[in-house]
């Protein structure tokens, strides 16, 4: 008990007793003052001991429990969780676990939020955005055209004549390949998950961005392999820190997204590039690039792809069409160094043989109409404008204290409250304002508590945006009041790091 | 030697003596009586030792080898298999790696053979049999109907008035569930390859029939699963054995296909899934059930899935729309017993977030109108045939010595040579003379040479299916002739087994 004698309860804090008691217990836990599996005092008497009614103990229990930091066995009690134990899909601090699993599945865009909601948590867009009457089109003259064989299988590469256009318009982005370096895939989860299972075993290590997108994450944890953290700054990585984990534990490869990255924004300048590249080809490394939405450069030339400087066949490129344009579609595909060519294609097969032919089909004849170009061209515009609106709302509202790096491009902005303040708790309070966002901690393999979140404007439209920062703005606001800061809301933004 | 003096050999008993000695000497290998590696008697001194013909013991060392209970060094002697080896893609006896990578393919209908080649070896249909125009139809109002929703990601269980009608239309198969169960996943091997995902761990232990579907194995392998052979006959697979494999390995899971089996054709009897049913619940043990192509039962009203029998939740039941009718589709959907729920979920996820979402509303489409039905009897109708073509030509045309199993349903048809004689030997020949089937040896995990074959007519028109069977019976006269085995054509099949 003596460990639980130095809480101490500020009767006097506006935050609630049950959470500043849950506070203290959480630090002891991290802290290793109390070891994993160790009892929990009974609710009676630690209540006794500091003075607090029982239920006080109870609540503090549960969140801890909610959280994981603890566990109960029914009839003996409360126990330390061993928190270092590899396990993903936990909850996190402040929220529960339902809450938690939907924050997941907003960001991947699959669970809609009340219709008066403006969702900044998802990353899909607007779906009145996608060409339907051209991909009707593109559908109905490939049915016409292909009958049958539109039905069956083909190669697990992919149909022939999709690769081979794949290749020339990677022309346009300077990345020189063959066509039998290009590996068609349902969408950029599969990408990940078929190069986890081609190239990882079980013990593995692999580099990760930190934070980084939850997708990867789970494909990483599912293979039962060890992820090393590489923070991200508004360079990149440190290639440094990146050595020195080659060193030590012989990664067998890094996960990267150089331009734009999700959920920072922050792109790797090109000399962190080159450098990459180099420590990749000296020491072995196999990058993988998540080319996440390269296209939507708005204020820079220099979004250029690791592909297209990779001299030594040391990245794997990642490319999906529907991630951004038309998610529903699930179509991507890898450019795949020759020597792993085989590895990548028997994992290919073994999960799901091969990606759907008719939509193969109907998106080689979309490429080759040149649509899918117009496409592209029509979504910059349109992202273009939430975008600029993004920025200057964000550079209007947040109040001091609160930090975010201007991207340049892409649909992803990383907010950092004041340091000590949860983006978690935020969360819960906004949500009740009907603003919705992605907390930062799900973005940090094992989940971390987090005062950085991730707003995206894939799905909200400009007057929206104006409104939605302004009411979060109040919110941040009047959190910090609570904790008496009282900060203005600034005029302009300040870069992070 | 010692050890074989108590087989003890029933001459007044109906079954073959060669039967008798290769349950006997199965025992021994199974209760380790025998250890892996070790070689067996000589011919000549075990058919002494018990005083029965050469001829007998020739026979029952075959059997095991065929069920791979022995293998054989050529020169010098029999070996006791390493029943829980396991190691897949190696390449096999008697075929270069690329020709037998060729093969795997083949099976998948991922390589297309020379335009005048009869192909046995693929299991997918003619692609002029898939309803192109309905199809054609439903997309297009599908995509009048739900415009830019069509091309939105969903929820990763799937569309949710697909899962829902999927549970009405299950109920003509007499399987009660509910719309909570139903996964819908991008066709059967991405079935497979989700569940290892969510269940299998690296180490672990799963029986698989053998021999049994190629993509099962790469799948099972992948996740470094150890797998326990539970060798098919006539009624399925062997009890005993099961018991045995959970006793001492304790495996999670057994995977079965129990009616119309692939490679093999055959079914389990009711009592067999009777049994298996109660040992798997008794056991904890989890069954997934692959229902392959339980429509195409021609013969029987047996097939009864055990899904339907399965009163305590568990087997995960498998059903592809693609495998036969719509191979290109990728579509299909999972039964899973409500505490796995969430776990395959994720693993769906992580694999490829969701399955088209225009392909499942398109689908749905055309269940609810009952374009499907009418299809599957369409399918059935032409398929029963090819079904009857090929059983006709195979009693007529085989050469003694040569076994098939009529199967009751199905497009697969289970072929031995004589024993001792090579399935891939007999490809090299019959490739020349333009028919492709597929030697057994990929259907075993860690492939053995096999005296069998597998022929399927899915892809194969009924003239073509006689005049290829008139051909491959010549072959296989020939290579028996070779050995100074002189052979008659036979007038009926004679069941294995």
């Amino acid at each position: 008990m003596y460990k639980f004698k130095k809480i101490s309860i500020n009767r006097h804090c506006t935050e609630h007793l049950y959470m500043q008691l849950y506070n203290s217990i959480k630090d002891l836990i991290i802290n290793k003052d109390i070891k994993p599996h160790e009892k929990l005092p009974p609710i009676r008497k630690l209540a006794d001991l500091l003075d607090v009614n029982n239920i006080t103990v109870v609540k503090a229990y549960n969140l801890l429990e909610n959280n994981n930091y603890v566990y109960k066995k029914i009839g003996s009690g409360t126990f330390v969780s061993d928190i270092e134990d590899n396990s993903y899909l936990k909850g996190f601090d402040g929220l529960e676990g339902e809450a938690y699993e939907d924050i997941r599945l907003m960001d991947r865009g699959q669970i809609e939020v009340r219709e008066n909601v403006i969702n900044f948590a998802s990353a899909t867009p607007t779906p009145h955005l996608f060409p339907v009457s051209d991909f009707k089109e593109v559908l109905n003259e490939v049915l016409d055209r292909d009958k049958g064989l539109a039905f069956g299988y083909h190669d697990s590469k992919g149909y022939s004549p999709l690769r081979e256009y794949i290749v020339k318009y990677l022309e346009f982005y300077k990345i020189n390949t063959s066509i039998e370096s290009i590996q068609i895939i349902s969408g950029a989860q599969q990408g990940i998950d078929i190069i986890s299972k081609a190239l990882l075993k079980h013990g593995d290590s692999v580099i990760v961005e930190c934070p980084t997108y939850t997708g990867a994450i789970a494909a990483f944890e599912s293979r039962g392999v060890k992820m090393l953290k590489a923070p991200i700054t508004r360079d990149g990585i440190d290639l440094n820190i990146l050595e020195d984990y080659i060193e030590r534990y012989n990664p067998k490869l890094i996960y990267t997204m150089p331009n734009f990255q999700n959920p920072t924004g922050y792109s790797y300048s090109t000399n962190t590039k080159k450098g990459l590249l180099e420590l990749a080809s000296k020491k072995g490394l196999i990058i993988i690039e998540d080319d996440y939405l390269n296209d939507l450069n708005f204020y820079t030339d220099e979004n250029i792809t690791l592909k297209s400087m990779d001299k030594n066949e040391n990245v794997i490129y990642i490319k999906s069409f529907s991630k951004i344009f038309m998610p529903g579609l699930r179509l991507g595909f890898l450019i795949v160094p020759i020597n792993l060519n085989n590895e990548i294609l028997i994992a290919k097969q073994t999960s799901d043989i091969s990606t759907s032919s008719l939509i193969q089909r109907a998106f080689d004849l979309y490429l080759r109409k040149g649509i899918w170009k117009r496409h592209i061209t029509y979504m910059k515009k349109i992202y273009k404008e939430r975008f600029d609106t993004m920025v200057q709302s964000l550079e209007n509202n947040l109040p001091e204290e609160t930090t975010f790096l201007k991207p340049m491009g892409g649909i992803n902005f990383w907010i950092g409250l004041a340091p000590g303040f949860s983006a978690n708790e935020l969360y819960s309070q906004s949500i009740n304002k009907d603003i919705a966002f992605i907390p930062g901690g799900v973005f940090y393999p094992g989940n971390s508590e987090s005062n950085f979140f991730r707003l995206s404007i894939a799905d909200v439209y400009p007057d929206d945006i104006k409104k939605g920062i302004e009411i979060l703005s109040e919110a941040i606001i009047k959190y910090y009041e609570r904790s008496n800061i009282r900060p203005q809301r600034k005029s302009s933004y300040r870069p992070i790091l």
